[in-house]
């Protein structure tokens, strides 16, 4: 069966808009407890009732099922509440409970106020049980041709990968950790993922934006469905030069190709891109004029959709 | 006073957001009557309660002040509607009600349903009274250097112009009539405003996507204020040849400037160009590395802002 690039978008964002759906978006919204902290009077992240239901009676932690929220209660810093929510999760992932967590990767991931400060970090494997905004770097790499044509170098993730194995990927992918920036985490990334050069990293690639979007996760993403996981992703472009050929750098990638636009969107009509990877690709096609009005029925709800404002603080 | 970029968004993207200011949102939405077609059971548009109050009594229109709703109830077809809302649109400027209404365009802007089937055509000095969607084009023009730096083609608009006299513009931007393609609106607007060749632009010129936002009109804008102006702009760059200058083509362009980017932002903080062009170049922008979050602490919150998601059905 055949994706549009509409049904590939809802794949990847699958939260209902209040702009366009506000019925949908209310029966939603009100299946999630808003996560928040102490003296904070705003949501952070949609949490699953089965997921709130295991914070209860917790020390730190108050479950208000009237105002349906999910708060911190304990400590005043980023620091404190952190090590809180660490020793949460580390006793949660030792009852088993949940299946998130037994992906443990020991990387911090941020949480943002309405100031944009830091009020805590998690462990990256409990964020999509929070249902916070989280973030990443994309690349696509290209090289054009002497007609100005366009060919695009995509991974195939290894099959034997937990989440999404088997399916097309940017040239790079990766999470970025606390403390890190976006570009400091893509030049990291390019070496660990595709053999790209630092130098030439810093020298060639491109900040285009960001793509953003809330995806409600299912069967492929491993572990629990219907959690929630905002994100935003920084994306890039790369021109590289016809003799550097990217190479997979561990055993999460296992081949790349390098395939023209129509080879590129056959695939990704066929689904077999990695949701948000294919996210991230229609918006490098639009960038770049080849999928255009005149192309594409759903063209103006792609682009919008590609550039979701959260409802969430963010970086 | 200079203006950061977050300041010129919130200047052409001024309707507030539910998901992030429900309570401004509520009470923005509270202030205005949906627009609709019978039948046809959600809005159009956002039309004021003093521009409805027009409508009260009109043979043809029920205003609802219960469900605060404008509907049309007649005509089955869209040349039938569009008849109809000529009439009362005719009627309306000949009592000299509506500033807006005194320029008169003698063209034509298309309303669409959720279908997007068209509903009915509206002559265009009157679509803010309506508080419905409107469509143009707007190209960035740029020369590389050698070093790979971009300078940008801006135009100062004629001061003698009613709305935003004097203030820098886009190379080239024009509302897209009824009927019309975006890329065929672009080949005309491009010969019309800067004297740019046919065929130039049909090699040359390449869709980047669209900027989208919800504009509530102020003094600038001509006639009467805090009509609600949703926009969605199909944004096109072109990278011109050295030997190329645009040139005016009519009286609406004072002279075009060839600025670096830092010229041209700078022009920005002072607060020279007209809100929605700067909407565009920062776009512009923000695609081409020139701005990026290391270097735009408002970063996520302008990229999805430039790309709003509209509540009302579009092309």
């Amino acid at each position: 069966m055949t994706k549009s690039n509409l049904d590939l978008i809802e794949e990847c964002d699958s939260f209902p808009y209040y702009q366009t759906d506000p019925v949908a978006y209310f029966a939603s919204i009100d299946t999630y407890y808003q996560l928040r902290v102490a003296d904070h009077d705003y949501a952070l992240g949609y949490v699953l009732p089965s997921v709130a239901e295991i914070f209860r009676g917790l020390p730190s932690w108050t479950l208000d099922d009237d105002e349906r929220t999910l708060t911190l209660m304990a400590g005043d810093t980023a620091a404190e509440r952190s090590e809180v929510v660490m020793r949460t999760v580390v006793a949660m992932r030792e009852t088993g409970h949940f299946k998130v967590l037994s992906k443990w990767r020991n990387e911090l991931y941020p949480v943002y106020g309405k100031n944009r400060e830091l009020l805590f970090n998690v462990e990256r494997c409990a964020s999509p049980l929070l249902g916070i905004v989280t973030y990443g770097v994309h690349l696509v790499a290209y090289v054009k041709g002497k007609d100005g044509s366009l060919k695009l170098w995509i991974p195939r993730r290894a099959r034997t990968k937990q989440t999404y194995g088997g399916m097309l990927d940017n040239a790079v992918a990766g999470g970025i950790a606390s403390g890190e920036g976006p570009f400091e985490c893509l030049v990291r990334e390019c070496e660990e993922e595709a053999s790209l050069p630092e130098a030439l990293v810093r020298e060639k690639a491109k900040a285009c934006g960001t793509v953003t979007y809330s995806y409600v996760r299912d069967e492929r993403a491993g572990g629990e469905t219907r959690l929630l996981q905002p994100e935003c992703q920084f994306v890039y472009d790369i021109e590289l030069p016809e003799d550097v050929i990217p190479k997979p750098g561990d055993d999460e990638v296992e081949e790349f190709y390098l395939w023209s636009a129509d080879e590129v969107k056959e695939a990704m009509a066929r689904g077999e891109f990695k949701p948000n990877c294919a996210a991230v690709t229609l918006d490098f096609f639009i960038r770049h004029g080849i999928v255009t009005y005149e192309s594409e029925k759903d063209y103006i709800e792609i682009v919008s959709r590609l550039h979701r404002r959260l409802e969430f603080p963010t970086l």
